[in-house]
């Protein structure tokens, strides 16, 4: 009874899948915050190195990994899948479910996926310096990490609130080379204007967005990285669901079911596209579910519209499944998930019916992340108990239907650094907060006009 | 160039390795703390079930590994052997360096190993309740693992101020179903007649044992467990090395040196028993190399003697490099490490001179564990900091030396839950503690009497 499915070496993907060669219709054009009109690379250059903004815009199916990137994805890929016996059996289900760990990596998540190619063609262009910023850590730890590899000095601006709660997570970034900053701060104009407002300003993804972005433009010989959303990182991703369909053809199954959790859309994608590309090219579909918290529910609840990718409104327009910019999602464990909007790519995926999105509060998800935990050993991230809860509604449905369906999901990362909200769960102290409809709706109706 | 060798289920060793079958001589009798007669197995059945006690007196080579403890080693066994390529560069270093990874279990570390089957042989036994201490929490965040899996009742004792000042390791362990216990606590009379004397003490491992022990020893259905020191434990940990030895054959080197560190002793004999062993029986020999903490050295300055196992002097006398019962190790990160004894297969080895030791201090060897995170991506624990400090002392005298030797070290886990430590490192608040001399000459002139 064969538990993990391993991939060698000369088996890792040479190429990641670009689901944008098989998307039947385009993505909608990226709009000028100005202007309206579709933005060009040179529009991107102060942020982005021209490698990075070729990929944001290619229709090309299959683009090369390059060797150094290859090089250092052996720390830890390929990933395993596993096949979750133990959780059948205490579900009782006749459904097999396998699942994609991607907590081997040595961030502990899957997004150093992105951060070690996005610092290699940083790098190539011949950048000394990245910024970016941080909520909860997971995408600047990941970012420092691929730093230190590749000699890039790494400034994370990390939200004040956490600096001061999560110190761990500062830590593992200082480890590896990198100046953690709490936002706001004074290094940075923008910073330093809103501690003239409020010097005890707790900070906020938006506000570190803005330091990140007005460091790099300053200097020619730094740029900005951000860990979600965007076309390239979605494209980095690939190399999860690549393996997986490997894997699963090892295991001589395929999904009937494939769940995902969504904050800014990357580990879904990563999971979720190669499979959805071999379908659109005639192969067998499988139904793919995607899993977003209650209190942020940017699928379900959100409109398919150009918006802002941040709060200060500075960013180009795109268009995507959005709460609206000025909204702010209630304070939930799960911080990788809370962003208003959805990549645009997930979103086009969307409207194009390639998959279905649910919504769980965030108890029932941690439930669900204890159940497994105690029949599979690893404790999830609060972003993959999502996942996790989406997978597990589905082996009971298989239960109810008497149906022996194959479930495949991603688990995109352990929870070491996330236990208080463990802790806060077994203490009943996380409640199930919903968004304010109010607020909901003021936000959406602050869209940019370019939808009237 | 691989990086990453890999083996598949079916290659996961099927038996534990036993070093007592390959001993020119025996180990010295266990001897009863009343009597001084040697103890039989009835002495310690209040404490282990048969199956444990018999693992630990046999000197049969090859001890069969039971199927459902294959089963959920399969979790995340077999575990990867790396080439440090990174590591040797930085270095510059002609030799090659290899390390095993024990950091992809569940718990982080390599104490599942034996968690694990001390569960199953539990269980088997019809016993429901395991009680155990903890310092760090690594030991009982592993056992609260294995006992979710074989429905085993864990309850933790841990020192208070541990629990008060490592949260998450509590939180690993209660969402793992585990009880997790504040010692000295109210549940036993020798955790109440220590409260009495003073309500606000902060706790030692050797107390928490006592406390564990005292709840043992009152009820049939419930055991003791201990995750380092006892032969059981270290045959458990043989897979490290069987897995290891496969994995150098597939990357067609055969370790010259091989390093590990030591505490308790139990990953340093995982690693490296196997190939003592094979050089036991005429195979190639390998120079073996244990680490460990100069504020604690055991093997580098300690007596080979007689002594007890614990600070109250409960245990029965084991013959082993000790310093004193009696002594008390400064306060330093590296909490695995901090034991006044030493395995007695350990200590015997080390009698026969089938391998040297060496001590650092805690701020070279987490200097040597951040060049390592900055180049090969995982953050060390501090106890691991000692054989990565050990390994790169190896490589640099093979720089000096012009040799193209090949070292293997155990990475014995990851260091997630001890950030607080790099923190406190980065800050230059750690000091290179060493003991006291004094009281090491009065905790050694302590010795039981059957020394004289």
């Amino acid at each position: 009874m064969q538990t993990k499915f391993l991939l060698q070496e000369s088996q890792m993907p040479k190429y990641w899948y670009n689901l944008q060669a098989d998307f039947p219709e385009p993505l909608p054009a990226v709009l000028h915050p100005g202007t309206q009109q579709p933005v060009g690379p040179s529009d991107l250059e102060p942020l982005f190195p021209m490698a990075l903004i070729e990929q944001e815009v290619t229709t090309e199916r299959e683009i090369e990994i390059p060797e150094p990137v290859r090089d250092v994805y052996k720390l830890w890929r390929p990933a395993p899948l596993y096949r979750a016996h133990r959780l059948e059996k205490a579900l009782g289900t006749p459904a097999k479910i396998f699942y994609k760990y991607e907590g081997v990596s040595p961030a502990g998540s899957h997004k150093p996926n992105t951060a070690i190619p996005q610092a290699f063609y940083n790098r190539e262009a011949g950048i000394r310096t990245l910024t970016t910023e941080t909520g909860a850590g997971q995408w600047g730890t990941s970012l420092s990490f691929a730093g230190s590899l590749f000699d890039i000095d790494v400034t994370v601006f990390q939200v004040r609130v956490s600096y001061n709660q999560k110190p761990y997570r500062r830590a593992v970034m200082e480890t590896y080379g990198a100046r953690c900053v709490a936002s706001p701060s004074e290094l940075t104009e923008f910073g330093r204007k809103v501690l003239a407002d409020n010097p005890d300003h707790t900070g906020s993804l938006g506000i570190a967005i803005s330091e990140a972005v007005e460091l790099a433009v300053q200097d020619p010989n730094t740029k900005y990285a951000l860990g979600s959303v965007l076309n390239h990182v979605l494209l980095h991703q690939s190399i999860i669901g690549l393996e997986a369909m490997q894997q699963m053809e090892m295991a001589d199954c395929w999904p009937d079911v494939i769940v995902g959790c969504t904050g800014g859309g990357s580990n879904f994608a990563g999971i979720a596209f190669p499979f959805m590309g071999h379908a659109l090219r005639g192969g067998e579909k499988s139904r793919i579910v995607a899993v977003e918290p209650s209190a942020c529910p940017t699928l379900t609840r959100g409109r398919y519209a150009y918006d802002y990718g941040d709060t200060a409104q500075m960013t180009p327009l795109t268009k995507m499944h959005t709460l609206g910019s000025g909204f702010t999602p209630p304070g939930f464990h799960a911080g990788g998930l809370r962003y208003h909007g959805m990549a645009p790519m997930v979103s086009h995926a969307k409207e194009l019916g390639l998959f279905d999105a649910v919504a769980y509060t965030q108890r029932e998800c941690f439930e669900a992340g204890v159940l497994f935990a105690r029949n599979e050993g690893i404790v999830p991230a609060p972003e993959a108990n999502h996942a996790v809860k989406g997978a597990i509604d589905e082996a009971l449905r298989c239960k109810r239907e008497g149906k022996e369906e194959v479930i495949l999901f991603n688990l995109c990362g352990h929870g070491h650094f996330d236990m208080a909200a463990y802790t806060s769960y077994f203490a009943g102290d996380l409640s199930d907060h919903e968004y304010d409809e109010q607020e909901l709706a003021m936000a959406l109706s602050g869209l940019p006009s370019v939808n009237a």
